[in-house]
């Protein structure tokens, strides 16, 4: 038996990863991609990558052509007009895994904060289990609704919940430097993101303003129960994907890198997608796969905690498919493997 | 003594590479920098590079503006725009490199059908000397304006005048396949130039339809007299700056790469920018200078010609500045070494 | 039930994209890894993206060890090494798919030639059939030996049979530019490939002498019966993997682009993997994937066609895997789509 | 009047720069050249975009041979072996600008602790001027002998030692996390700078173990007279050249970015080489450049302080010739702008 599985905002670069993972997936059947812009248009126009693989056409959305064709939806629309959608697919009975950051943070006053923007859907807001199966696997499993993680907020909030649940911090802010591949971004062309701009370039950007912050303090204080300060730098270097976390936090005293990690290890010891390491870890050790490989390294007093994903994977479309398989009961690791 | 210099349309990549070339230049001071977007900028905010090296504000084109404060503008302007401003400042009394294709070609007939655009100044089609000065220097030096070749053309013309002049070649179409970085598509956001579209990818485009086949055709026409067929095929590869181009020619009964190259080497013996070898040339053995490299090898009874040259400088910028040099008679390499 | 297989010399990229790809095949249990420099070192070390994921050591290459641990081995050693071993394999009963070039060619004379090498199995030289399962299915389905083809070859043999099968074709020399990524250079740290060398540049290398010429000439003459002359120029480009060759054939009077490209339609019209588009392929469509993706153009009387795979799947490991699932009657894209 | 410059270890990337900058310096003739492994070969062999332009041949180094021939030499040899020379280089009269990390360390203990290797001249340790003429202008102008700064320590030491001479931050450990291309690897090849092995990923190295942590501790030290710990991590990119460090530092009570910013403006108000700016520098805006750009931004607290230099000028042969013009009294910028 399969599923049938619709795919809104159709064009972009984790739609795109999330066609490549369910062609491999044995339960599900791709029914419907939609786009706006390219309503009519067959998919493998705006990704090539697919030509004679899967043989769809683009369509708009309107609840009631899912209503009969479409069981679980993936929404991979930007920010605030995502909610405006996933609103009408529940109304319509259809299981939805949100891409966008709509349903992640835990209230009206931050997401209209952060997001200078208006919510569609205000009243959910906070009780919407967060995609990361490896923290939340219950509430996802009995949900019609996840919101799936930001790709840097899922590199902090891993290696972080378990050294805080463990007390083994100090409670001064912890830095979170990460670097990004350009595809984070999206595919609408910018000058930041034009060829020549980026590549051989490092920059850092957002300083101090970027939204996945507060994304990363709420999850980890609504797992831990403790409140937690992130001083968070992401930056801009010229690949394609992949996201490395370089996490500086503060042990207590006597308490070391191999403390910190084994306690990473002991928690998530049964999670075949969190992979804890000796080695330090590239991200393209981790690219192509659903895995996030985490080290941690003794630094004069202080520890710092490395942690590798891939943006579109684990950082999106992975984890979306990995919180799917959770809802449907499937074994974990169905098509990411 | 110095003269005043203006640069219209001060924003894009060609642009840039003359700010760094003449803040070199002994005998230049700029003092003007146009653009209609960004006019009242300081010059820093486009081009960060340029921080405290030239405090120049942005302006708006006029033709009055320029009369009284600059003696020789290079034009960056698109093609079909460039025209309508090349026009004003020779009225002006301005000389002028025209770094577009407005001038490049034989007549309006071929421009019309190449650029699907009118022309403002059709009557100088045909009498504009071309620029590359290791073949029209004399030209050029008694000129006012002067028609900067494009960035493939310039691979192709180089070597393939001294063969056809040597009578070396049998008459068959010359295929030239051609490998370009990034920046020869300018510097607006689009689709194919967006970071993880072009990055890790190669593909041909503007096959047997790129502008730069007729251009080609015509100025090696123009100085051998005898007529040729070029088919060009360009691919754009996921790099910034450089172009290599690979020209495959059927020599005549006996002759070799040895003598092709040995023919290229007598043409152009006294001129530095040109570098005759026997090592296969890479685009990086040239970039960021004015050079053009060449080698030939044989090729089964064909010969394939090799040549290197970075694309906005020899390919745009740098050779527009060798033809500042030779317009004034100063020596040739002055601020390109 | 499932076959056991053996990777003889594991630590380079083509054995990195059989592990990938193995580890997804329901009917292939990976049951030896072989390393002479790594042997007793866990597989992790020298691919840390398979963490966790396959728990296998590195052991020294037996027969005698492989005779009883392994149905079918994949044989990813250097030319001249790789032979030596296959007789080995082939003696202790053991299917085996060569990846190497020592079984391509038709005789000692052009190996040696070529290779300037021994050869430890000359009498098999001209009996063993061609990876490519679109051109020779039933000689890989009844043999236990296949010479896996190379990268180059197979985006000038694919399209090329069936315009020489249809006689659309004049009998010149047939042109083959080809714009390879690095990791078809192998993973040994040499200066060509060295980061800062390769980065940002473009250039031909091994013009007229590269083995893969001969190779090209001799398979299409396999399949048609006909001679043919190729001249083959590579050229190295700054990413990761892909092959994009720009072909230049000069067709009959009256034929066209198009009907080139109905040939080559016609021709593979139940290939799964061989996608005919008129579209032009970049490579990063076929990134990832065991495709190969053709069009065709018209280009002043000649015709271009261009051909792009994944160098290191349809060029290498995707055929290997799909060579196996030929020599085993399992759906030929098991694990591959 | 001009100076006769040589070069030892001529072979690398930093003195590729030496030359380029040089061959445009108005008071410097390039003399010799040398390399153990290449002695006897054309320089254009080992660097061929100075095909023409510098028509020197390899030797090999003597101190006999230097002292007739050459005023300064510019010693580009790993550490350890390049005191050896260095010393030679003094005793023979001739001025020098050591490039290595020899005589950057304060005493014997320490660079033997760091680099496990012996050093030729120990009692000159603690003696030689640090080659960032922003800080030592007065030592460096009257010394024979200046130890050119590490690639890294200069984004640190440059923005920190205004911040602690003004007394500005709490005393715990700074972090600085940088980011660097892969030529401040060196040329020779290693898998770590195989291309398809750093291309498209990121990866933080030497953590906790790097030897420009003491360098940067000691000159900040060594300058403002107050002890400072820093906590460093590199991590290397995939581009060719260029550093941008994330620096973390706890101001004290009430005081901003925008204090820290305007006191690294006041201490270097006067130094055409460190751009102190409200943007947020990229590495491509200083690349090819000796500039330094510098900004702050406040986050929750603490204060991120962001470097950008070129690694293979600021940060190595563009600062070599910035002292060089200091030791011979020429106008600081000659060559470098």
């Amino acid at each position: 038996m399969k599923i049938r599985v619709g795919i809104v905002g159709a064009t972009g670069y984790t739609a795109f990863e999330l066609f490549k993972i369910l062609l491999r997936h044995p339960h599900v059947s791709i029914t419907r991609a939609t786009s706006r812009a390219d309503a009519g248009q067959p998919l493998e126009m705006v990704h090539p990558s697919l030509r004679g693989v899967l043989p769809l056409s683009l369509s708009e959305f309107s609840a009631a052509d899912f209503s009969g064709a479409v069981d679980l939806a993936f929404c991979c629309l930007p920010h605030a007009a995502s909610s405006v959608v996933v609103k009408e697919l529940l109304n319509a009975g259809i299981k939805t895994i949100d891409l966008s950051a709509d349903y992640r943070l835990n209230d009206l006053a931050s997401f209209s904060e952060n997001y200078q923007a208006d919510h569609a859907d205000p009243e959910r807001l906070g009780k919407v289990p967060y995609g990361i199966p490896e923290l939340f696997r219950d509430e996802i499993a009995a949900s019609d609704l996840v919101a799936n993680p930001g790709c840097f907020p899922t590199t902090a909030i891993i290696p972080l919940v378990p050294l805080i649940e463990s007390n083994l911090l100090d409670p001064i802010p912890i830095i979170v430097d990460s670097k990004t591949g350009v595809s984070g971004g999206g595919r609408t062309p910018k000058l930041a993101f034009h060829y020549p701009e980026c590549n051989e370039s490092v920059t850092a950007y957002a300083v101090g303003t970027h939204r996945h912050r507060p994304e990363m303090e709420q999850i980890v204080e609504r797992v831990t129960q403790q409140p937690i300060k992130v001083n968070f730098v992401p930056h801009l270097l010229p690949m394609d994907r992949g996201i490395l976390s370089t996490i500086y936090v503060q042990p207590k005293t006597r308490i070391k890198a191999a403390d910190l990690l084994e306690a990473i290890r002991a928690r998530y010891v049964n999670e075949t997608f969190i992979r804890v390491t000796n080695q330090l870890p590239a991200t393209k050790d981790v690219s192509g796969t659903n895995f996030c490989d985490i080290t941690t390294r003794d630094l004069n007093g202080q520890v710092v905690v490395l942690c590798a994903i891939d943006n579109l994977l684990k950082g999106a479309s992975g984890a979306a498919v990995q919180n799917m398989n959770v809802m449907y009961g499937w074994p974990e690791t169905t098509a990411l493997i």
